[in-house]
């Protein structure tokens, strides 16, 4: 008979939060953890099995769940490990799925968080009868997860679907947590915009703006968003600034996999039109003809709250 | 009873060469018709269908051939059609496919140039055994046949894997074939490199170079090719110029679909190390750390004279 169940878990720097999914992509119960606070993963794969045996003896049984799965930072498909994620306490290459499988006695498949929302935006989302999309993570950093022929792309090594580190400057490029310079993510992620707004304030020390009220150091992208959406010129300049280079990346995308879609996620898509609009001009002016008016830019269209959880679950159902 | 043949065609802008070709790869007898001669599409396909018919004759018959496999410039692989072919003397939307399917009795595949090679290098070439890897092709212009997880990647409308036409230059970059400005195939691409000679010798008037002995205008890469291999500094700046934009966009694809391996094609691919070196040099620098000394860097291993063939002829083992 067909297991019912899935567990989708989320592995955020913060918190951990779990969930029982059925096959429609209801959450039927959830619960989460601290992650941060467990400096030895032992003790924080224990305290998760707590939590997995909890929320199933509320609903269910162990033998109706088919498998879990699990997003977390820098997770790879094809080992199962966590692999020198830099926002957990954890250091190195974490044999994740395998311990955690050892610990709940179900099978366990890993992805990294962009994959897991691309998975769950196929699954549940924007994306439900789409072969070919992309799906750009747009928070702390920029993240991707990259569907082909309805298949999640790997790459050989489990590591494909880095576009946040596609580089938009050659020279004099920003410095990237990559270690790199001129990085997407340098640009265009919550801290990049961030980091734009201070440069704005130093190129501009005579023109007003809302964001000189706030000590640079403190300026967050959704003091940017704020000043915006109160008509503030320099912060909407910032947002336009922003969604041009990713028109300008998205059409590079679109040149590599056609997708039918690219799909927006995380904080920074809640901007809604002020940072799409940049977007869909400056995507269209540089398409290739053959791409031109063909490609469709959308919201996830998933609950913030839920997708994480639910996209990580639907690698749940892969299980064997 | 398994059918043991099948038949490639390579379409090209002066020459379409055809082939019978077996389940090991070998290209048991060949022909070809002149391409450009015939203004009408039509007349051109009687002329390949009695090439055809006359190669089947002389090996085998048509009930022992599983299909016929096409590339062609601008071949969609969805659609059956040549879509605008720029070095076509037949304009528009042409149902090639269909149109041979009709003459000939047997169903035909299309694709483009640069997905057969990838096609022919995943069958018979440098990728077998390969699941991810990418085949760039260096001629008069740069195409590329992107592979992932074992599938040549089409795209939603067939279209994908124009990475000739990723943007290398944000600013004041070359006018290209395409219309638009920077792309990689502008300056990496033959007609590209003997641009950056033209440029190279009115930026620097005074340098000494064999270069100079030719008209500008009539510089070819072959020209650059055959002076640094005599020890031209200039020549060899050219070459290093070229390879280091390679290098840097390749950074780039492999953090979109993480090969295993980058595979070079056609033309400019015969310069060797002259090529490879700063190819090789470029890509390591800019490559996230998580890719250095992962991805292979490799020149095509099938001869140029039948790879488009064999390429195409991939194609017709896929008929139903």
């Amino acid at each position: 008979m067909d297991k019912p169940y899935v567990i989708g878990i989320d592995v955020g720097g913060t918190n951990t939060v779990a969930g029982i999914v059925d096959k429609r992509g209801q959450i039927i119960l959830s619960g989460s953890i601290k992650t941060g606070t467990h400096s030895e993963v032992e003790d924080y794969l224990d305290e998760l099995t707590v939590l997995l045996d909890d929320l199933i003896a509320k609903t269910t049984t162990k033998d109706q769940i088919k498998g879990i799965g699990a997003g977390t930072p820098n997770g790879n498909y094809f080992s199962g490990c966590i692999e020198f994620a830099p926002n957990l306490p954890w250091k190195g290459v974490i044999p994740f799925a395998q311990m955690l499988e050892d610990r709940v006695g179900l099978p366990v498949t890993l992805t990294n968080d962009a994959n897991a929302a691309a998975i769950g935006e196929m699954a549940y989302g924007a994306a439900r009868g789409m072969k070919d999309f992309i799906v750009i993570t747009l928070g702390t950093g920029v993240g991707s997860g990259i569907v082909v022929n309805g298949h999640l792309v790997y790459g050989h090594d489990g590591f494909a679907g880095e576009l946040g580190h596609v580089i938009m400057r050659r020279n004099n490029g920003r410095l990237c947590g990559c270690g790199r310079n001129g990085c997407l993510e340098a640009y265009t992620s919550a801290t990049g915009m961030a980091r734009t707004a201070r440069e704005y304030l130093e190129l501009q020390p005579n023109l007003q703006t809302k964001l000189r009220d706030i000590p640079a150091e403190d300026i967050t992208s959704k003091d940017v968003f704020d000043a915006a959406m109160a008509g503030d010129a320099m912060a909407k300049d910032i947002f336009k600034f922003t969604g041009e280079m990713l028109g300008e990346a998205f059409a590079d995308f679109v040149a590599f996999s056609s997708p039918e879609a690219i799909i927006l996620f995380g904080g920074l898509s809640k901007a809604g039109d002020l940072i799409m609009d940049p977007i869909r001009e400056s995507m269209e002016r540089n398409l290739l003809k053959i791409f031109k008016g063909k490609i469709k830019l959308m919201f996830s269209s998933l609950k913030e709250s839920d997708s994480a959880v639910l996209g990580a679950s639907a690698l749940g159902w892969e299980a064997k």
